[in-house]
């Protein structure tokens, strides 16, 4: 009978397929500055009553990154001067010369972090919480601060 | 009442779970290239009647990818200057050596570019639109071009 | 009639929404190791009997990552030595150094490997299997094993 070995698993969960949309922001301090904001997502997750399904997290500025990692002091540091070495900030680029931009903040490297690091991060959400492993945290890099930032939140499953 | 505090959230949606699969088509003119994709997208997903939900973007070749930044001329030019330093075209590369690649593009770079940046993209939908911060767009880039090139979309939501 | 201009469409699919959630596990043998798992992942869509909708994986440590690139001899050596560059492993780092961290394994580079190429992928279901390119794999890379590593596979639609 193959259709019982190709068909074998039972759905964790089934029934009416809901979204839950929001948006949540934030206060930057520094030109560049990462934040933990694990503890805000988890908890727009528990209140949404959402039991499996997805958190889908998405950056409205090009001049941040969304990503995953430990949230450890000195590692922390190990990032920020990965992100100044992979994308230098004293270079010349067209998008900071008057001649070819109107741009006045002179964040070429800061639309290229953000590029580089992706500002969207989809996350499996099981059992009414947002599924990490023991060392992963929610990272939202901050690249042209200080600034008000927001990430719209999206929350759908059953 | 516990209950009532971790289940405060009204949904945005709820309904009868709909996916919406299409492929679209690009024809590249340059070996690499910037192309901004965000009108075609938007259009599908308005087509589609999809309210909440999320627009999935899936290149389907490895010499490609897909991310959000700023559509700017100068902007761009830096973006592609980025690429070109951070995967060296002209470097030695084991699948370009005809001692070890049975491949004749010399294409180890595209291949590298493509994969740092990633093929896929997930932005969500909200009232029937692709949700983009004001300065967002979405930028397929050739990297082994002229070439044509395939994006299967697919939306999903109530 | 705008509506039907707007809403010209048809769903490939609808109904009722499902969600699948397993835990695949991966015993690496080397410090750096590229692990293909298409297979894996393409046998659980098919056990699921979801037609339509997407699969999503999450790498549930910090110093793997998982992305799209095409399964050649060749091209994977390049593909090592491409993260040997990007992040090298023998620099000063915090995350490394007794004085300011407890993590005694000198993975500082494994962590930012990791973090540029992000642990989690959504790829679409179709007609209930992976949706992939022709040279399409999908890749688990180790950045700090040998270890025993698990990625959770989230399959949900119709």
């Amino acid at each position: 009978m193959p259709s019982t070995k190709t068909q074998a698993l039972e759905p964790t969960s089934q029934g009416t397929y809901k979204v839950f949309n929001r948006v949540l922001d934030w206060i930057t301090d520094e030109r560049m500055e990462l934040l933990n904001i694990t503890e805000r997502i988890n908890d727009l997750v528990h209140k949404s009553g959402v039991r499996d399904g997805i958190v889908h997290l998405q950056s409205l500025h090009t001049t941040t990154a969304v990503f995953l990692n430990e949230w450890q002091d000195a590692l922390l540091q190990d990032v920020k001067e990965f992100f100044d070495r992979s994308v230098e900030r004293d270079r010349y680029y067209r998008h900071n010369d008057p001649a070819f931009s109107d741009c006045e903040r002179s964040n070429a490297d800061s639309h290229l972090r953000g590029m580089m690091m992706g500002q969207t991060l989809s996350l499996q959400v099981r059992n009414a919480a947002v599924l990490l492993g023991t060392w992963q945290s929610i990272i939202l890099a901050e690249f042209d601060g200080p600034r008000s930032r927001s990430i719209a939140v999206q929350i759908c499953g059953v």
